[in-house]
């Protein structure tokens, strides 16, 4: 087992190896005074991981209770919120108990959410199950559910108490859900790390997994504990995210995360090469790597689409909205663009 | 006008005056940088300010939109929570934008709780139109929703930029909303200013009500300085809320807060006198000032009752309750009761 500590306004382990889930228990017990814990998971993980964790957990002294819901995005609404915080209630977590979040990005976000807020706040830890969530949700504190309106309207920040990241939980993905988190571990190398770059481009993800998480933890790690809220440095974890999320949206979200994302970084990287942000051969490098790692580099919709779904994403801040460029492979900056100018971004990300 | 300043993760102003409605943009204007303000509001106080608010934010420059749900703590839920935030996410309102919140608790409870939520937390202002919601939750960043299994389960802190205080509004309360407001002032001079107490005895709290309202206002700033997340000093402001709850649940909110309160502190004042908490004679100036405030001092129901309603009370804390219990008039202190014990304290109340 490794582990990384993420010092966010507070300071809390993110431990990374093989069968961790069957020591959920012993490690939450070291990690909170609570004596309940109710275990939030998905319908999928549920079958998959869930009695486990929970005997787990129980060996370790816990109460535990259990709640599952429909496994998918269209589960990530105020809806299912509003039944996870009801479940508590009549379950009778007090501010002292704490919450689990078993699952993908979409359990994480969601419990964590209802941790956030269910009497102000208690504690929970986040036991990603897949490599997407290990590798970008489950650090940093960000929870968040969708409004009809858009992706993740609605949220907190709120930072766990523990991350436990099973490895062997994400070796055994199936290749498109593994290809998800491929697609975020690559950007941390293009926005952070050259040398990760490169190290991934000589390697193998699913056999040097351990490492490979680690490394994204770090990073994610290094860059939360300077910006927590989002004001600055954060926003270069964006990258690819504003015609990514456009794609996703276009797409109903039939096109998953990590290809989104995949995508939205090559058309960044086109329209930044094209308009002096990036210079030449950084886009030839990160086509390299989406070809050697099986992911999407071209967009299904047409840059006037793009831009429509783009404009209404949350990032959008007054009538301006920022969008994260290479200035090399390793290093990335914002570029802060009015409506006029992310269009013109769109159209020579074609 | 006067101007408190509350120092808590972020300082803001606290204004009091008469006619500060009117000048609502204007003071708008000076805290937030931002360019659109949705209003929230209630079908009650829509009729009686908004149009005033509304007009004098549109004088400073603001864009607005106005959003009113139906008046009463039977609309502090989730499913008005979920309508607030659509209304927010349809407006496009922004990270930059600012949500004000036009009303009584309900309403500052809700909408603070939606600024608090929205794409993880916008600006907002509250603008309290009641006399309870002034002296009691619009200063201090508690945000909260109600459960079907019980009052403020769900909520966040989130401290305002501005809070604008139009004593006016207060003054024109009818008798029984004003009454509300007085309890929670009674309550703040009997946990922390006996000279306080005193003047309230001797004086005309309508008269006075700018002076009040700012007494008020810095004793509760002064708790939340010391102690924003309620780990210790700030549960002095629970006074007479653990059996008031109890009362107001056994009601079904029939009993208004103030009046419940009320109640609720004569009842652990009884109990604490008779347990050796609390010097000989602090229910008798209880009890008079109740009369002389026209405070009911009488619960409408049994021991047994309240206990119910009480263990599972929010405060409860891994099978503990922190009770408050005056020292003596103007200094109170927390007392730590396992189960058993709170049902001693309830029995001792009669």
């Amino acid at each position: 087992m490794q582990t990384v500590t993420v010092s966010a306004s507070q300071a809390y382990p993110v431990h990374i190896g093989g069968g961790l889930l069957a020591q959920a228990g012993a490690l939450a017990a070291g990690m909170t005074p609570s004596r309940t814990c109710a275990v939030i998971t998905d319908s999928t993980v549920e079958r998959l991981y869930a009695p486990l964790v929970c005997r787990s957990l129980q060996e370790a002294g816990f109460a535990v209770c259990l709640y599952a819901f429909p496994a998918g995005e269209q589960s990530k609404n105020l809806e299912t919120y509003s039944k996870i915080l009801n479940f508590l209630a009549q379950n009778k977590l007090t501010r002292s108990d704490c919450v689990a979040a078993l699952g993908g990005g979409v359990v994480g976000d969601m419990a964590g959410f209802a941790a956030a807020t269910y009497q102000r706040g208690v504690d929970y830890i986040q036991i990603p199950t897949t490599f997407l969530a290990a590798s970008d949700s489950s650090v940093g504190g960000k929870t968040a559910v969708d409004l009809p309106s858009g992706k993740n309207l609605v949220g907190a920040f709120h930072q766990p108490e523990m991350v436990l990241c099973d490895t062997d939980a994400f070796r055994t993905l199936p290749e498109e859900a593994f290809a998800d988190g491929v697609a975020e571990t690559v950007k941390h190398g293009l926005i952070a790390d050259q040398s990760f770059f490169h190290t991934l481009m000589a390697g193998d993800i699913r056999r040097d997994i351990d490492a490979v998480v680690r490394r994204n933890v770090e990073i994610k790690a290094s860059i939360v504990r300077e910006d927590e809220l989002e004001h600055g440095r954060r926003k270069l974890l964006n990258f690819g995210h504003t015609l990514g999320h456009a794609i996703e949206k276009c797409s109903g979200y039939a096109v998953t995360h990590g290809r989104a994302v995949a995508v939205g970084m090559v058309l960044a990287t086109r329209a930044a090469e094209r308009m002096g942000h990036s210079p030449a051969g950084t886009l030839h490098a990160l086509l390299e790597a989406c070809r050697r790692f099986g992911l999407p580099t071209e967009s299904p919709y047409a840059p006037s689409e793009l831009y429509a779904a783009a404009v209404s994403d949350k990032k959008r801040d007054g009538g301006h909205i920022d969008v994260v460029v290479l200035e090399e492979i390793g290093r990335a900056k914002t570029v802060r663009l009015d409506m006029e100018g992310l269009r013109a971004f769109t159209e020579a990300a074609f």
